[in-house]
């Protein structure tokens, strides 16, 4: 028997979709009057998604410094940390790793669609996190991240919780709380683990079989050095 | 219809059972006139396993400074610098992790079996490496890594394989190698992963059927910061 609220379908996403969806790969759009080329900075035109907010343009353009058109792991970590979080190169990879096309033949940079869309999305995350620091205190808990993860869609079990924040301190599970950080990442991982599961539960009976091969594949990109 | 040569079951062990199983929980033996208790360090008398050599005993003695029985990341990482490598503190959590008792009060820190269990699993990791690095390259590049996880039971696909050896080479598969550290690492999970896989295919049918809440609380302690 189906259960169509199992990860949240059929209701509860309180802020539209989960805030790490990227969306649909866009492709490259001829190039056009769109402000988008009007930088000058490189010699590649870079194409941003329309709409494209001028600030992440210019903060995609000023990491890109060769005008390459991407962005390593380092240039994102820099990008990033004026407006949201110095975050760590792990998270910086995380996120790449799950804002990229896999079959980029750059695995390991990141070009501006798929910036506006992480750029985007922490935007959510930082918004999310905001909302369900309850207590003010700067981190989220293990009840503040229950909650926020619910609101996203996703009904993780408290173990599974205790699980997370225990990874981000040290393994001792009690008291401890995630910073921004940690929060985007454990609500990526989390995010990215449900996708992969529910791509092998089409039917969201809330089990999925796995052969051996796939279950390997399917995990060990998130287990990034 | 159950394939028995899925993991390497029926056969293929080279090197006795794989490195990285430790063996069943030892209880603390009563205290004996076992050379265990003759060094005076601390207050706190420690149950090495019987049999232990007394260089791995003094390397765990010589590590646990306060005497209290246990060592913390950061002492372990200094026990295991001079015999084996410096390990990142990533891999020395995972070691950490993969070696306690999962019901252990003290997940953040080991005690004298679990150090025993660890040294004596480096050493055979040590041993692969060295035999599996066919051209004496000091690093196990992907043929080399099937090879020696081959040798130890497990069948991994070419497709992790190159996975496995990208995540350690910035995304970047083609050329890539694995040194003594990303080595241990990845065999320490490809192990860890594929131990916890077989618990839910008890047929060993290659396939195995997982809930929602079981596959998070499974693979995401190997995501560890
Ligand atoms: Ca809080
Ligand atoms: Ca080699």
């Amino acid at each position: 028997m189906a259960d169509y609220n199992r990860y949240g379908y059929g209701g509860g996403y309180g802020h539209g979709p989960p805030p790490s969806a990227p969306p649909a790969p866009t492709s490259a759009p001829p190039p056009s009057s769109s402000s988008s080329y009007g930088y000058g900075y490189g010699a590649v035109p870079v194409a941003f998604p329309p709409g494209t907010h001028p600030d992440v343009e210019r903060a995609f353009r000023a990491a890109d410094r060769d005008g390459s058109g991407a962005i390593d792991e380092h240039e994102l970590q820099g990008a990033l940390s004026s407006a949201y979080h110095r975050f760590s190169i792990r998270t910086v990879r995380l996120l790449i790793f799950l804002f990229n096309d896999p079959a980029s033949s750059s695995p390991s940079r990141m070009g501006p669609a798929q910036f506006v869309s992480l750029w985007n999305c922490l935007g959510q995350w930082r918004g999310i996190f905001d909302r369900y620091d309850r207590d003010r205190s700067g981190k989220i808990d293990s009840r503040e991240l229950t909650e926020a993860l619910r609101s996203i869609g996703y009904a993780v079990p408290p173990s599974v919780i205790e699980l997370l924040i225990a990874n981000y301190n040290n393994g001792v599970p009690s008291n401890g709380a995630l910073d921004f950080d940690n929060f985007v990442e454990c609500g990526m991982i989390v995010k990215g683990l449900t996708e992969k599961f529910k791509e092998k539960d089409t039917r969201y009976t809330g089990s999925a079989t796995l052969t051996y091969d796939g279950f390997l594949s399917m995990v060990i990109p998130f287990i990034v050095p």
